[in-house]
């Protein structure tokens, strides 16, 4: 009987860290380590160094296991999503079992918080459904979004009013929605914000939140949008990833 | 120069609290705890439980205000709210010079997060306009959101689907949003779901998140929206306050 934790670690700066992750790491038998391709190993340098700066002796062992790709044969996105999360279900559960007996309990570091553009909740379920694991618990993290908003020193919300939280590839479907003054994009690796250049907008953009390297831009988003196209750009050719996340919003009418 | 550090703390545990809010705690010259009449004096007993075990000698003071209350008399929504800031930042700004000499850092203790429906954003604007404070930094912590998601185990977002997050007065005036899949509901004394019991939704409801006394209901909506409503006035009544949020789900296409 295994309990998972999956434990939310916050977007890179050691300080997002909760009192709680570092409890629920600490009271691991085991801890998970995803490691995805094209990081070049940076976020997950980032996890090891929290593991070891936070991990008490005798600390549980740490197992890191590749992440597969997505399929692109597979043309269907739901069907691509979800084959890859049985790739990465299959994963963990290899990556338990490796030790031989199995663990009482394992913790999964997650980027951000569990709950949020995240697939390890859907990954764990086929884990529960198929027996190789007995509960799952989650350890809620600090979100890109509140890293963006943090680092702005801006409020998500405007008083009373409601923000939507989208996508990149729904935002560029979708457009602007209607009666929604707030909208915050993640998961926009195509820059969708450039879509909307004829609207009165502002933006506040955010990449490698909470990381030294964090870079910020805001204004006007007919103004400053040739400057994030311009300056996103140059910190993917320089870092060879980037995680970027902003909110866009349309001015009140009073 | 005085700079104002607003700490998130989470929602009620006390695993919430992030390192990063741990160490502004620790760096400010001076901790202001607000208190609000009608809590009974609990959020505030808890806040000071959560100074006492993280403050290392010497401790900074730690300074409790009153929350002034709204002025009923101001019919205006947006008029109301924008005095009742004025007058918090009265208080702050009273709390701040009551030592004599401007301290050079202070911590304020945030419920949740800085960004997500909280005020102290606005009016530490209103300190900075008027020269009180020098600079404002944010500490991100663990918003009812996230503590929702993470008590009933499920993702915020379906999978590359949009989040509308919003009030339960918006709700009730707006209605159920067009093509958006899920709705997150805060600042709902009035139960807005009971106007949507005619639609196909599902709903995960959380009170007191994070705290001892949790609790948390899931289900249908039509099928669980009594046992809400009853459970939600008995836990009021029991405790003089309560806090609660809730996610509604429509169901996927597929």
């Amino acid at each position: 009987m295994t309990a998972l934790y999956l434990v939310g670690i916050g977007t890179g700066d050691p300080g997002h860290l909760t009192l709680g992750a570092v409890a629920a790491l600490n009271g691991a038998d085991l801890i998970l380590l995803p490691v995805k391709a094209g990081e070049r190993g940076e976020l997950a340098a980032l996890r090891r160094a929290l593991c070891a700066t936070h991990l008490r002796d005798p600390a549980p062992p740490v197992t890191a296991f590749e992440m597969p790709e997505r399929d692109p044969a597979i043309a269907d996105y739901d069907a691509r999503v979800r084959a890859w999360h049985d790739g990465i279900a299959a994963r963990w559960a290899a990556a338990m079992s490796a030790s031989g007996t199995a663990p009482a309990s394992v913790a999964l570091l997650v980027w951000g918080d569990p709950s949020l553009y995240d697939s390890t909740l859907r990954i764990a379920e086929r884990l529960q459904a198929n027996g190789a694991i007995s509960a799952v618990h989650v350890v809620p993290g600090i979100t890109a979004i509140q890293a963006l908003c943090a680092a702005h020193r801006i409020p998500l919300n405007g008083i009373g009013q409601p923000v939507l939280v989208t996508t990149g590839r729904r935002l560029r479907a979708d457009g602007w929605p209607a009666d929604i003054p707030t909208v915050v994009v993640m998961l926009d690796g195509q820059c969708a914000f450039t879509t909307l250049l004829d609207r009165n907008l502002h933006i506040w953009w955010g990449a490698y939140l909470g990381m030294d390297r964090e870079m910020l831009v805001a204004g006007p988003l007919a103004d400053v949008s040739d400057r994030i196209l311009a300056e996103r750009q140059a910190a993917r050719d320089r870092h060879g990833w980037i995680m970027d996340t902003y909110l866009l919003s349309a001015p009140a009418d009073e």
